[in-house]
């Protein structure tokens, strides 16, 4: 048997635990469950009781010589992260691309020069199960570094059905090796492969025939996902892949109105999706209809800022209703990081959440878009023991000191990894 | 007799040396001096060699079993990165402040409730020699761990003699300290004193004949910096107290044109400037003005971003022939941030500099703004061995990756500091 872990002092401890059962929204967002003075005990991964260390001091008087003491004077406690949407399975790296675009070339230059989504497809096909595993475990160490337990990863980079099911098998693996908990993603409606240009609706019929039946059977992914975009995929075809996943036990998200106002966050009320992802230009309508639906905003702000954007309109969606989650977007492409850390700076910076709405829509609100709140997410009796100690002695602070991973140590299900 | 130090087998060694002497304008800024397979020796804190690897091996082939061997395989070789532009010395802490506003307080509410610079100054003045040097080496550490081996400092939390003096004594001592160099910079006119509101004449008056002599006669400062914008210090005032400083031997700065074109690049062009800061709203006849006089334009995006504003014109300012620098802004107020790397990243992104003219900004171009080019800023014979090993392959990469403190090791003068 494991030694009991027994975390005391936290100057304070941010539980999230709250009275509201799914996504939260409103005022909701704000309450971050303090405590002063804050106390943990873990048995073997699980979290046992929190509370102040006063009250788990005299609760466990008989097993405290027993436990191993971890002192958090001084520190902020916070569930381990949870990033909500990542394209971190890829092969291949794009940073001579970035380079060209800022020596003046322009997005055609880059297509004609091999580069772009479909460079990264092409060295996804290429890559061997053993290469992408070895690239992602990097990224997801990284992750680990940053403060986050839970990612969610999105498959996408295939577009044919040999390469999604490899990417959705990387996960699996991943999942059983590392230490980080990785929940799939199926996204083979992510762009429109060349060999089908201009015949997206055959694509589709692939698509909704050949591949979704094979990923349910091989249970091989929990979400299905589309690009619903002008030039990619239309609400239309999308209703339809979704719907097709949703009949086979996959829960819809959506990449929706990223570009221009598409009805895509209007299409993710209407099919009821767990989250709409990006809604840079979301119509209010759209807004709307997601917060009586109670369908996730998950808002990119590292993306637009990468891509120079105004980012996602965070606190008006808020005002109006909407769940918020935030996530890196992690991918080659536009938003090549792991700092989610600095997406939560950006949530306050860029899009006017404040500092507890960030927190939230970084761990609460972020499990809740990948459906693992009752595994991950809070700190709360019966849950994971994925926690992160900040070098930073509030959750105010931590918003605050921007651009800098203020992570002194990360535990998942009781062990410390970083 | 301390060993040598042998750094070999670096992936790319980024020397920045270079023909041009002084501050890089242009193409001159996209040459990074790159070696692959580069080496350095060091003895005693100063570089003896720099080369490739083999060039190094036979040259010091009796000495090599004598050196402490550092094997940068697959690993980007940087100098240390140097800050030209921090106000890192100051008391106190406003992340409430910073959560007020995101909660929709207005910047009088912040005002009326004692927040702003006003804030700043009043726990500065409050704070003991002994406060102020434990809190700026938390920083002064934070700074070591993002890669920067070398920064300025500004007084400017005073107004004050007594307060401004005390900013300055605490730099120098942290300058004994401290395994970072800190370069001091006198900025009494930071902001108007309360005391002077109304009576800012009266107040240059003052700076000039009572402070600055002072300060030059205790040499606490290299520099004099003044905040020259509209309802803060005109050009003709900006222009008094930095001619007194001239007499006296300390080199001009200005922070100009941050809220509109108030000819503050202009200025720093007349009176021979070093270098001018911020920049946001500078005229184009004003960087025209800075590219025939030299002087250096120090650019702060990471300031911008935190305070929404649209980033200096970066990219049109090296086109027309300035030579730019980057810095953190570090400060309490708009810019709580000690992290470089991300002030790359943000050069690339929002300035759209090129990933080496950001290197070279954050490098050479970094040192000539608080003149240290022949110590530091390049990986050259005769320089302290300041430099940094990163955790990515490539200059490219170390900007593309971004949002992550990629740095693996610092070493300033000769020794391993983190
Ligand atoms: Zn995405
Ligand atoms: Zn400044």
């Amino acid at each position: 048997m494991t030694k009991p872990i027994w975390i005391k002092h936290a100057k304070q401890l941010a539980t999230l635990a709250s009275e509201v059962s799914g996504p939260r929204a409103k005022e909701a967002m704000s309450d971050l469950g303090l405590i002063e003075d804050g106390s943990l005990w873990i048995e073997a991964g699980i979290i046992q009781a929190v509370g102040t260390t006063e009250e788990l001091e005299k609760r466990y008087s008989d097993k405290l010589h027993l436990a191993e003491i971890i002192n958090a004077t001084d520190h902020l406690v916070t569930p381990g992260l949870v990033d909500p949407h990542t394209h971190v399975v890829y092969g291949g790296s794009r940073e001579h691309e970035f380079e060209m675009r800022l020596q003046g070339a322009t997005y055609m230059d880059i297509m004609n020069a091999g580069g772009g989504i479909h460079a990264t497809a092409r060295f996804t096909r290429e890559a061997t199960e053993t290469e992408l595993i070895e690239q992602t475990t990097r990224r997801l160490d990284s992750f680990l570094a940053h403060g986050v337990t839970t990612i969610e990863g999105k498959s996408g980079y295939g577009m044919n059905l040999e390469t999604e099911l490899k990417q959705l098998r990387v996960m699996k693996k991943l999942q059983e090796q590392h230490m980080i908990d990785i929940v799939p993603t199926f996204m083979g409606a992510h762009a429109v492969p060349p060999e089908y240009k201009g015949r997206e609706d055959e694509f589709v019929k692939h698509l909704i025939e050949d591949m979704l039946p094979l990923i349910a059977e091989e249970n091989l992914a929990e979400f299905n996902d589309v690009f619903c975009e002008k030039g990619v995929y239309t609400p239309e075809q999308s209703e339809q892949i979704l719907e097709a996943g949703k009949r086979l036990g996959l829960i819809p998200k959506i990449h929706a109105d990223e570009i221009e106002p598409y009805g895509g966050a209007e299409l993710a009320a209407k099919i009821g999706a767990i989250s709409a992802e990006h809604l840079l230009k979301a119509s209010e309508e759209g807004i709307k209809a997601m917060a009586k639906s109670g369908t996730i905003a998950c808002l990119l702000p590292a993306t637009a800022l990468y891509l120079r954007e105004e980012a996602a309109q965070g606190r008006k969606m808020i005002d109006l209703g909407v769940p918020v989650a935030i996530s890196t977007d992690c991918n080659p492409g536009s938003s090549p990081t792991t700092s989610m850390p600095l997406v939560m700076n950006l949530a306050c910076i860029s899009m006017r959440l404040t500092p507890a709405e960030s927190l939230t829509a970084a761990t609460y609100n972020a499990a809740c878009a990948i459906n693992r709140q009752n595994q991950v997410g809070s700190l709360e009796v019966g849950k994971q023991a994925d926690f992160v100690i900040w070098n930073t002695k509030s959750y105010q602070e931590l918003q605050y000191l921007f651009g800098v991973n203020h992570v002194k140590a990360v535990w998942k299900k009781g062990v410390k990894v970083v």
